[in-house]
This record gives structure tokens, sequence and C-alpha cells, in this order.
């Protein structure tokens, strides 16, 4: 998952490469785009500087994305040379991307503009795990065109969807292959959710929209990095989730995402052989010290509202915040034990990976000053390495982070590969895009 | 850690780069050097179309190679335009890359050509812990020198040297930041080894030499990626140790390092809050239910000299493997109750990381019958996402993996900046080399 952090696609050199003819022309396209996003207005010239391709390769490109809606001129600039050039900027102005989410207790729809700002956010609570996958397919469906058709009404341009899912997911066939949580196993989605979609009209229902699907904590991930972008955050570890434990690793500016794309199950990492019964069905999970269910089972009587999986998850944290700002005992209690599994089990995860941030997501957040307090606290001393410098940040983006990292990866995708939004107006006549190589 | 696949450098083109311009020009002997290795014998006007970079670059690149020796002429070639060039192929018969390794039990050299063949390799059984660390960098310089001298004396160009540690090191000031089984603490070891080289006057001890300090686990990862080089592995775990159990995490190629570089030391993951005390000072880390010791407490009585830490660990494991094989209880119930260990360990660890492979090497690899078959047989049903494919493999390079690992690091630094070795005969006046532009 090279650029993650937004890594600069670089100009294809023919000699080296092997990709055939579109693909070099696709990766040039992606890489004036990613230069004119960096540097802001270029004319043509500066972009062959920029870039290193010629100067007859770079308006051949540059018509290309002005017929896309990418990129728009803007007034006019003197060149070095004397020669004044038409001005080109990134036209982010229409294009939305969508992330989206199916948890536990909720599924919910983001729509970035490019810019990364959000335009509109729906979240809906949802029992997931009583109802069957079509029908929860069919409230995000619904939520999808909730969010997209207005937009689309006042003229956006869809660039895709990246669907979130607690568990083990494979992105090629568009299956989760395991999200205990959810009680799925080997269940399609992308196809059902494609059908659904298309059924309702949306124009990601065709069947060259893009519509991705990966782990929830691997795009939570995504997001929490691109919030610490120019900080310069490089190696990040998220600790997420509620009932369910997850994570996300980025290693070096890149998702660690394993051979098979499996990695980050830190919730099944086992701590304590004489532990409970996890409902993976093995014995002392992580998840099993510090879910959610831990803190509850000790921090309320079995029929305290708290624990009601009914009310949405958000208000129930938000009383158990207020107990605790209050002093509540039971609270308190509940706060430390948990408390002390997250140092210990954070402490193994940073003796393995050495991350320059410990960033706690999810439910985690919801309480982070305790939880953080707590690891920047006892973590220094329990990990192997000196860690003087070893940040604890609570996430400020909570349980939007996961459909904020599926609308960041489905805009990566559109700069990455810019023909993925249509021709819409077509400066010359379409026969020239076609026929131009890189 | 970018190339520690071999990776490719790609030719600078001037616009995309903010470096000097002599980082650009050693980039670009780095390209045509790795292109030539590549591809075999080919004309400068072979490279050029291979690289991307004009002819009269890639003529004054050639120029340096051959001064540096590092590129020789081979013949002629019919160019497609009819006009036939000289074929120049990598000499890489005159280099020698060192590879060394400070243990627990031992001091070792090893010498690499260019193509990664062994000349020559020299270990010395020492007890490190009882030695003050000048007393054993003395003897790991007297062993470079037995490595080192004979290939000199026949024409060798020695191109540096990378140390393996088995701890936390600080590669920029050449620091062992912890090392608790060597007792070493913030202990400087390149510096005062360049002195001892100075001192017996070894081409290596001058400022220039480049000497490399490494953790021995990342550097074993490495050369057991190498390994696995042409099957493709991407990622790739290596459990490895003795007395001290450590690893190296390699995911899409890349060592994962860490932000501080700390990353792998997964003997001191906790799997057990009422565990052993570890010598790390903590409580139930891996390695105290894993590692040698806990072996050595279950199958040997403690006046048995299989305990005897004289006595080299190679021939100590060389009687234990004998005994397993004729079926003595006490190391058959040891072997098992590691290997149980080993597998609840792999199990959180491939949750985590989703390697194709998992490596065992150090005392592991030298038990590697036993730990693998009931890895292979219990780790698919510990792990959290399905996981048919997982391969276990006992390493081939056994106790020798850290010191080819570092050696082959040493190797690769040339290959990514070939100014490291001297101009031994220039073929034109030094001027234009020095005048030579990229």
């Amino acid at each position: 998952m090279q650029g993650e952090l937004g890594g600069r696609p670089r100009p294809a050199t023919t000699g080296l490469l092997t990709a055939d003819q579109s693909g070099v022309r696709r990766q040039n396209l992606a890489a004036v785009l990613v230069q004119l996003r960096r540097t802001g207005g270029r004319s043509r010239a500066g972009v062959a500087v920029d870039t290193g391709l010629n100067k007859a390769t770079v308006s051949s490109l540059v018509t290309e994305l002005l017929a896309r809606g990418l990129v728009r001129e803007e007034g006019t600039l003197q060149g070095a040379t004397g020669r004044p050039g038409r001005v080109l900027v990134v036209d982010d102005t229409d294009f939305v991307a969508l992330g989206a989410v199916i948890d536990v207790e909720y599924v919910s729809v983001l729509a970035l503009n490019l810019r990364g700002e959000a335009l509109t956010e729906r979240r809906v609570g949802l029992d997931t795990v009583g109802l069957d996958p079509v029908a929860v397919l069919t409230r995000l469906a619904a939520a999808v065109g909730e969010v997209l058709d207005p937009l689309v009404d006042r003229g956006a341009v869809p660039v895709g969807l990246t669907l979130a899912v607690p568990g083990v997911v494979d992105p090629a066939s568009g299956v989760v292959v395991e999200a205990p949580n959810l009680g799925w196993h080997d269940t399609a989605v992308l196809d059902p959710l494609r059908d659904l979609l298309a059924a309702a009209g949306s124009p990601l229902g065709t069947r060259s929209a893009p519509l991705d699907l990966d782990n929830e904590a691997n795009l939570a991930a995504v997001a929490e990095l691109d919030v610490r972008r120019t900080a310069g955050t490089r190696d990040l570890l998220l600790v997420t989730g509620a009932t369910g434990v997850g994570g996300g690793i980025v290693s070096g500016g890149r998702l660690l995402r394993g051979g098979r794309g499996f990695a980050g199950e830190l919730g099944h990492m086992q701590v304590d052989p004489a532990g409970r019964l996890c409902r993976c069905g093995r014995v002392g999970c992580w998840e099993t010290v510090v879910g959610l269910g831990a803190l509850l089972d000790v921090a309320a009587a079995s029929e305290d509202p708290v624990r009601d999986p009914s009310v949405d998850v958000v208000e129930r944290l938000a009383v158990l915040r207020a107990r605790a700002v209050a002093g509540d005992a039971d609270t308190l209690r509940a706060l430390d034990r948990v408390g002390d599994g997250l140092v210990r089990g954070c402490a193994s995860l940073v003796n393995l990976l050495d991350p320059d941030v410990v960033v706690l997501g999810g439910y985690f957040a919801a309480l982070g000053p305790w939880f953080a307090d707590r690891l920047e606290r006892d973590l220094p001393g329990q990990v192997f390495a000196p860690r003087a410098g070893l940040r604890v940040e609570p996430s400020t983006l909570g349980f939007s982070a996961a459909v904020r990292g599926g609308a960041l990866r489905t805009t990566r995708r559109l700069f990455t590969d810019p023909t993925l939004v249509p021709v819409r107006r077509p400066a010359r006549p379409l026969g020239e895009l076609a026929g131009a190589t890189a």
C-alpha cells in the first residue's frame, strides 16, 4: 500500500518500465496531478520541469486532465523564458470520495471532497449482529443514497467508495472472510452492495465504479496517519475497538498489511494462558482483558442500562465518562483494571513495533484522559528499549476514524489513477486523447 | 531500509530531486551498477536505454565505475543501430564485504564477495558476558584481521563491515543502547572497534571506512529474506535466539525497524502475567517460556554438562538433539513444553503481522524438526484468520544468519553508493571525474 502517506507517484521512464503503455500513461497522469496538488498553480512548462517529463507529453496529459475535470486553467503566468503560460490548478470542487463502515452497532457513510473536507456524514444505529447481512447492506445502501444523492443533484461526481468492516477481509473478491463480532464468515459484501446501489439508480452501482473493502482498524489507522502527516509521523500504532479490539500498524509511512492483508489482529494476542474464553474460541486474548465487555463487567451490574446494547455506544460511554468524573468507585476500578491490561499489552506491541505514537481509538478514545494518562505514566517502564519520546494520544476522530480513512483511501485511488473519473468536457476530440502516448 | 530486497535504485531526474549534485551522481552510479548486475553484459547505449539516462551521462558514469574497478569491459556487442559497443559487466571479483557478530557465547566474522558467496568464516568461542567490552572488541578485531588480511594480500578491496549485536542499537552513533544478555548498556562499539582495527593496520581502520551496526535478529532476517528472494517472499517473521529470544520482521520486502530502530524485541512480549521473572526485570516475557534456559530447566538437571555455558552452544544443542532422537523422556518433555509456548507466542505474532513464512533461527533451528512440526500442526488452529498457506521453516543458515546478513548489508551499501570504494585505476585524469555532472 505504497503512498498511504500520500507518497509521490514518479513519472514513468519507459526504459525501466514493464507496464503497458496505458499503465505508463496513467502513472504519468497521476504524477502531473500530484505535482500540481503539491505546488499549486504552475504552467505546463513548469510541470515539465517539476516532473522531468517532456513538454509535448505534459501538454497531452494536461489536456486529458482538463477533459476529466481534474485540472482547470486559471489566468496566465510569466515564464522564466519570457513566454507566458496558462496557470494550471487542481480542480477539486466537483468530486466526492465516500467512506462507509459496517460496525457491530451502526452503519455510517461519509463524503469528503478531494481536499479531505467532510461534506456529509450519516450514522445509523443498527443492531447489525441480529440482522441478515443483506438487511445490513440494504440499510447501508440507503445511507449511501442519503449522503450521495443530494451531492450528485448539485453536480458532484462520485469517485468511489471504500467500505470498512471489523474483521479479516479479502479486498480482491470483496468478501468478509471472518468477522466474529458481526457473526459473518465468508460473506460477500461488495457485489451485493453494488447490486443494491444499481437497483437504487446510484452512480456507484455500475460495474466500473470503484468499490473497495478493507479492515476497519486499517482504515482508521490511515485516517490517524493523515491527521499527523504534517508532524512527520511515520510509525504509528492504533489500538481501537469497543466490544472487539483491533489495530492498525503503520511502519515507515506504510500500512503493514501482511502477506494476505490479515495483519493487525492485536485483540487476539494471547496475554494470559489462564485467562477468559474469547468469542474467537481461544483463551486469554487481549480483547477479553481490555475490550468494552471487560470494562463493563467491573463497572456495572448486569441490569445497569449502560450495558444495554440497544443504546448507542457513544451515549453509554458518555454515561461512563460522567461517572468517572464524579468519582464513582466501580467505574474507576474498571478503568484501573483495563488500564493495567492496556499498559501490559501496549508494552508488548511497542517492543515489537517501536512506534513513534500509540493512538487510542474507538472506545479507548472516548475514555481517553484516563487511559492515555495511565499509559504515559506506566508504559515507558514496561518497555524493553528506552522510550523517552513515546507519545500516547487519544484519537480526536473517535468513531469517525474508519469512515474517514475509507474516504481518504478512495481519494488516493483517484490520485494514483486519474482515469477513474469520466471524461466530461472534452476540449478536443476524444480520439486525440485515446491516441496520445505517454 | 528501502532496498532490503535488493530494490532498484532509480536514476535521478533532476526536476524531482532536492539532493545536491553529488547525491544525484551517486544515485545514478548506483542505478547503472544495479542495472548491469541485473542484465549482465550491456553496451553503454544499452545502459542508457535501460536506465533512461542520456548517453553522455552514462558514458561519464561508466568511466567512473571503471576507475573504481566495479565494472570492466568484455569484448564488443553489435548495437541495434549497427554501431558496435564495448560490453560492460560488473566486476565483482576483487571486493569483499564483511559481517561480524558479537553474541553471548562467541564472536564471528564472515567475508562475502559481491555475489554473496562466502570466502572465509571465522567463529571464536568466547564468554562475552564475563569480559569487558573492550576485551571482546579486541578479540573481534583480531578475528577481522584473521579473515581479511589473507584476502587483502591476494588483492581484495574491503567494502566495509556491519556488526550485529543482540540488543537495541543506535546505528548513527555506533552505540549499543541496551543488550541485557551481554550486560552492555550505552556501550560504544564502532569507534573503539575502528581504533583497534587502525592500530592493527587494517584497511577498515580509517575514518572513511564504512562500519555499521545493527541488531543481530534484524540482520539475520535480512539473510533469511535473501535466501527466499527467488521464492518471492516479502512478509517474513524470524524467531531466533538461544538464551535471549529476538526477532526480525520483514513486511512488504522491507525490514520493519520502527521509529527508532528498536522494533523486533519479541522475546519481551508478555505472555503470562503470572510467569517467571525475566532478566530484563519484568515478568512473564516470552523469552522466559521459550528461551534455551527454559528448555534446559526441564530437559537437564543442574549438574548436567549440557547446561555448562563454557561449552559451545552448538555442541550442547547436538547433545540435546541426540537425546531427543534417542527418545529421552526429559528432553522430549522439554521440547513439548517449549513447543507449546512457541505455538502460543507465534499465534499472537501471526495475528499481528500475517507473515507468509515463520522462520525458526538460532537454537530453534538446531532443534528444528521438533519445533517446526509442532508449529505446522498446531499454529493454524491458534491463529485468528484462516491461515491454510502459512509456512514454518527452520533456518538453514543457523547461527551464521546474522553474520551473513551483516555482510549482505555491507554489500548493499556499495550498490547504493559505489563511491564507497576508492578510485584505483583512473582511465582518465581524475579531474574529469570530479568535474563530470550527473
